[in-house]
């Protein structure tokens, strides 16, 4: 259950109960799409990584290794040794994004799995039984994500689509957790706005949405094509109709300045690759901008990749070192990268928490947001 | 400086000092070949892993990042975070195996870089100097590492220049030490015996290098083409040459049952890619056996690889959660499974000397010699 703590200005500083113990909000959520960290990162280093809330991937799971297998293993906490709050996704944006050859009807989707080609059906239905397999602390609603731009016709059609789906999910959702096989009978679901880029759309949607009175409300279908600026008017027009004693999840966003952007427009949570995906590439950031570690200027450099970070990554190996890494292709490099750059988003959202909490989230704002995209 | 605490038969239980530390041996070097374990492991997670000695290779970083630039970083020590000793090969064996158009010549050799296809040189100077740069704990001298087999004439041609570039090595290592900007001026040189498979050119050898008093001795050659029995047999010749209050390494090897063999008589030091090459394919040692995690019959097994083993990995992980992340080409399994390997072999030699010290070495290689090698 979620409770507001604080506000400023439209900025929400919140506690977030779970079974699986409390989010301190706002958060970011660390992807571990496969029930692992890319890089090299198992569930305890992300202890050590001040995560609070580790996301997988229902659709990967059920392609592999089978979310009746993880069931049998005890779900996905014990499957990969992770105590904290999870949350999956639907499945729904890699049927729509990774998948070949999908139809969309009334009953779901049918598609090709990106692995085997072996052709698979996913609904409403399937998602939820599909998320009570994997036993997830949050479990998100089966929707169709739709590009943007899209024609107001489809999406129109597709929203009310995506509601009906919805009431369906609401309904399965509580026969899987009667269940007496399930692993976690307190499973929740949050509900996902759609209405691609049409403000009217997004605001109908969420109204409609809003009164099924779910555990939570993601915006979806966001940082798919649209530039920033649309997202934040997007989120600004939509924030107004969402529960205010439920927690808010922008889906699959986004930079540190994405994120401090959408705070002050009222989100709670929020998830991304970025962290983990920029890394592998020598990406990482810091708190004076992004740096690329591979650039000949680092060769010599004993220093830490940000002096201002007491990351494991920092604390202990210099700039030269990580850099020689890269160049050599050595699996640590990455390593030490990706726990770098979740534990920077991790504590760009403690710091948030901070400001919040002091009432300087709007000074934190202003300090910050010509500093962070920077490439320095 | 090498203390011999005990025998049983030609096994040997001592202690190795250095300037980084006391080394028990019998013991395991784990192999660092850039400065770093391949499977994403640190230099901080081999201390959880009872590594003794790290070591590096000359010849990888001399071509990258260059010797120089470790040097200026303050050795290999400070570099790759690792306060225990290091030793470092001489190059010789990558400059015979990994480089092209290679002419040896009495100086050294021409070769060109398995990088780049800069031509470079490397005699027994250029070799000290480059680890002289490193700043490892132990030096390796500079040899020609001979196929298996090689011609007789070859074999002792090769021999006694190896001898001429052994005395070259030691002069210079004394010069190295003795220059202001050494970072270890302690640092230590291992000869090496080389000879092919020709017991008496291999014994000739042993007592040619065994007069320049050096600081230990190595069995160079071997795993190289020859068989196992082949291997024993000139370990056995060559022993009851080597200096009794010297270390003695066998280079590159090997399997767990050669190692039993080979402290059996009378070698105190081992390295070999193997446990962390075979980790990262999925090969992992148990006290019951070899199993390869990949296996489908690990698909819904929750027990640890080793149900004997209290590794990193061991005690937090399932095979069947190894298993997923290996069929997921997820970068955690590799580290898991070298993590665990990594282990065994450390154990391993943990064992031989507790058995050593009990007097009951001989009962543990009978036990041990029939199973390690096992595929289960």
């Amino acid at each position: 259950m979620y409770q507001l703590i604080k506000k400023e200005g439209n900025a929400r500083r919140g506690q977030f109960a779970t079974v699986h113990g409390t989010v301190e909000t706002p958060a970011f959520m660390n992807v571990g799409t496969s029930a692992a960290i890319k890089g090299g990162i198992s569930s305890y280093d992300l202890v050590d990584l001040k995560c609070q809330v580790e996301l997988c991937n229902t659709y990967h799971l059920h392609v592999r290794p089978g979310d009746d297998l993880i069931h049998d293993m005890g779900g996905l906490h014990k499957f990969m040794g992770w105590q904290r709050p999870i949350l999956t996704d639907s499945g729904g944006f890699q049927v729509f994004s990774l998948s070949t050859l999908r139809k969309i009807q009334e009953e779901g989707v049918y598609f090709q799995s990106h692995v085997d080609g072996k052709r698979i059906f996913m609904g409403p239905e399937e998602s939820m039984r599909i998320q009570s397999n994997l036993a997830s602390t949050i479990a998100m609603a089966f929707d169709e994500c739709i590009e943007n731009p899209s024609p107001r016709e489809y999406v129109e059609k597709s929203c009310a689509r995506t509601t009906r789906w919805l009431v369906r999910c609401k309904e399965e959702m509580a026969r899987c957790n009667a269940r007496p096989d399930a692993i976690n009978p307190h499973q929740m679901l949050f509900g996902i706005n759609q209405g691609g880029t049409y403000d009217d759309i997004r605001i109908q949607h969420m109204k409609d949405i809003a009164r099924l009175d779910l555990d939570g409300y993601a915006i979806g279908g966001l940082a798919v094509g649209e530039t920033a600026e649309e997202m934040y008017r997007i989120i600004s027009a939509v924030e107004p109709f969402m529960p205010v004693d439920k927690p808010r999840y922008l889906m699959g966003v986004g930079t540190p300045i994405n994120i401090i952007e959408a705070v002050d427009r009222g989100v709670d949570l929020f998830d991304c690759v970025m962290p983990s995906r920029n890394a592998r590439h020598g990406h990482m950031f810091t708190w004076d901008g992004i740096i690329n570690i591979a650039n000949n200027k680092y060769a010599r450099d004993d220093t830490p990749v940000d002096p201002h970070c007491s990351c494991p990554t920092c604390r202990r190996h210099s700039r030269a070192y990580i850099r020689h890494l890269f160049k050599s292709n050595e699996m640590l490099g990455m390593r030490l990268a990706v726990m770098h750059n979740l534990w920077f988003y991790n504590t760009l959202m403690e710091k948030i928490r901070e400001a919040l909490d002091e009432g300087k989230f709007t000074e934190f704002r202003d300090h910050y947001l010509p500093i962070l995209g920077k490439r320095i």
